[in-house]
């Protein structure tokens, strides 16, 4: 799985929030035919947002959809998804969630799992370097994504 | 509860989403010495957006802050939070939130009261009324912002 289209594009999504300054979390959204139908990373850095982490973002960039769009979709993302992402996968009815890694931070996994929603977490070496590296070097900006 | 500066605020902000012609949801979120932080109203018509309900407009608004920023803050809507503007609440810690009414539609709140949220519902006529016209005239656009 993490040779899956919306995988590897969540990972160039976090790698473009790395080279830009940002928060590295990366996502895409994938629909049950497997097309993309939206990636994005988060954006806290770049615009300022509170609510862009990086599924929010794939999200936003899928538009407008009906739910019929969301039926048997995936959310890829690079890290374990927050409360707020986790909420929005729970209003959205994705049915699946494909995680990088949750041993640098670990979000409302069983929220989704109680809500009926498939969990795969990858264990991605890629995706913790990433985040290990960017928490080591910015705590102030990771604690202020998460609020803590 | 109704006369509260945030909760007028959130009416207003409900007002002006329906003036749009959009969903008329509004919010407000107010630090605990009573300072609107930001404030707004749903914009998936205005700006075609999947993820600014009105609850996450008004974090949006609020910009970049820190953890105790939200500390002791109440999040006023207009009406029920749905799963994805819940989390959000509970990403950021807001102390409570203030619902203006849940008839129209119920949310998250069973998952505020188990994370330990404050909550009240106003079952303010205004915003019944405000929804349930809404719901009346344009029942698919109210059933794309819920993903039903």
């Amino acid at each position: 799985m993490d040779q899956d289209p919306g995988f590897i594009a969540a990972v160039e999504e976090a790698k473009k929030g790395a080279a830009e300054g940002g928060v590295p979390i990366g996502a895409a959204l994938v629909s049950k035919d497997g097309k993309i139908l939206g990636r994005g990373h988060n954006m806290r850095v770049q615009k300022g947002s509170a609510i862009l982490h990086a599924e929010m973002s794939a999200l936003e960039q899928s538009g407008r959809l009906p739910a019929s769009a969301y039926e048997g979709a995936t959310m890829y993302t690079t890290l374990s998804p927050c409360d707020m992402c986790t909420g929005a996968c729970v209003l959205y009815k994705v049915k699946r969630v494909v995680v990088g890694e949750n041993q640098n931070f670990q979000g409302g996994e069983e929220l989704l799992l109680n809500r009926g929603k498939e969990l795969v977490v990858l264990d991605n070496a890629e995706c913790k370097e990433l985040m290990a590296t960017f928490i080591k070097e910015k705590p102030e900006l990771w604690n202020e994504d998460i609020a803590v």
